[in-house]
């Protein structure tokens, strides 16, 4: 075979020139072809969030053996789909989102653009995986995450993934890894959520914060536990979100108009 | 009791001048007070995206009996998040997506703007529930949805709805309804995604489109044969997106590093 190496579709949501996704790429260069599509700059909390309204372009910005790299205007989402409708001309072996500046683990699955990226990969009926750190500094060690992306790819590569799931890892922001935990999302809330100011002329503004408030701080199944006791948390995720119990005592509410 | 109302924060992603939006007012007006919290602008497809960049500011718009409307400068999730900690004062009964305009049947629940707000609700712990019209026409004959929306309210506010959970309502864009059924998500795929224009000066852009491919157009408890043979479909839906099954057969897997 001419092409013996997998191909991986790489994207994150801090855009292309975030240290992550090079990070990313350094992990995995040499093990398959990377095609990297990632937006041309921030797209923090993007979720699934696709861009209708206006068009979307990209450009190649570098091209090495092995490595392609573009930039687009769109997001996450938008990177993903437009990877697989134009640019790759075949379908990849595994679509990877990250590596995150920032914990994904929990409720933050849905704000997040790295596993809109996966969600999308997942939606195709690919092997998708978001990698994300707990450090959402620019400068961030992934350092010691890299061994084990190589080894969560290549064992994901090997094993597949059943159709409709995906895989959401976060790593701890420590160099004391004690191992790797399949885990649940953890049940808990962001609260206090804005901080106000005032504008100079008129009125207020919002800043997004808060705090996170774990539901369950211990329970040992769940995502929060892992990572705050130094795990590598791989959470198994899934793209259909019915909830089959309430479908059942659903039928007996009466919906019969008046 | 002063307020013996149910209180009801309603938003949408199509704007709070959208049609849709001003249907669902009409139809629960007098059952509840009523607080909008809406974008100022179109925000389809922002699924459960949060705007952490720059700051967002919203701006009071009409008070009348019963109803308050307020614009806001962020995406579905922004305002609903903005109502709650600032706005409301109090935690709303229910929070109300809608009326979308389109379709937010099967994969794209993952996209919808409208759903991002609902399940922003549900991790908040507030019954909530999306509705959402197949027809994007901006000037869509929502009527014959309005009784069904009175009721699937006014039932869920007697039931309540078990924490974590939450509703998908989706309308087929027709007067003759045959009734309500309880449905799950369908499999399904967007195909063709794209339609390439060419720039004047340099390159292509790319607009986004494709056609929806059913995976299963005989499933008669999915959501879109529902709406594909003229039922209301309700989809129970849930935030807890662990792939609880994979858990399982993952912990044979292999992640030493060598």
């Amino acid at each position: 075979m001419a092409n013996s190496k997998p191909l991986l579709l790489l994207s994150n949501d801090d855009g292309y020139q975030a240290k992550g996704i090079n990070e990313l790429i350094k992990a995995l260069r040499g093990e398959a072809d990377l095609v990297v599509v990632a937006p041309d700059g921030p797209r923090s909390g993007a979720s699934c969030a696709i861009t209708s309204a206006v068009p979307v372009h990209y450009e190649k910005v570098k091209e090495e053996e092995g490595l392609v790299v573009y930039k687009c205007s769109g997001t996450p989402v938008d990177c993903t789909k437009l990877a697989m409708h134009t640019i790759l001309g075949r379908t990849p072996d595994m679509i990877i989102g990250g590596i995150n500046h920032g914990d994904n683990s929990s409720v933050n699955v849905h704000y997040s653009g790295t596993m809109g990226i996966v969600i999308e990969g997942c939606l195709k009926g690919i092997p998708s995986i978001g990698f994300s750190l707990c450090n959402h500094a620019s400068d961030a060690d992934f350092s010691f995450t890299l061994p084990y992306v190589r080894q969560i790819v290549k064992e994901t590569l090997k094993n597949g993934l059943p159709y409709g799931t995906c895989l959401n890892v976060n790593f701890p922001d420590t160099k004391d890894l004690k191992g790797v935990r399949i885990c649940r999302q953890t049940d808990g809330v962001w609260i206090n959520e804005f901080a106000e100011c005032n504008h100079p002329r008129h009125g207020g503004y919002y800043w997004l914060t808060g705090s996170y408030k774990n539901y369950e701080p211990n329970a040992e199944d769940a995502d929060h536990w892992a990572l705050d006791n130094c795990y590598v948390a791989i959470t198994p995720t899934k793209v259909d979100v019915t909830a089959y119990e309430l479908m059942e005592n659903m039928k007996s509410w009466n919906f019969s108009l008046d």
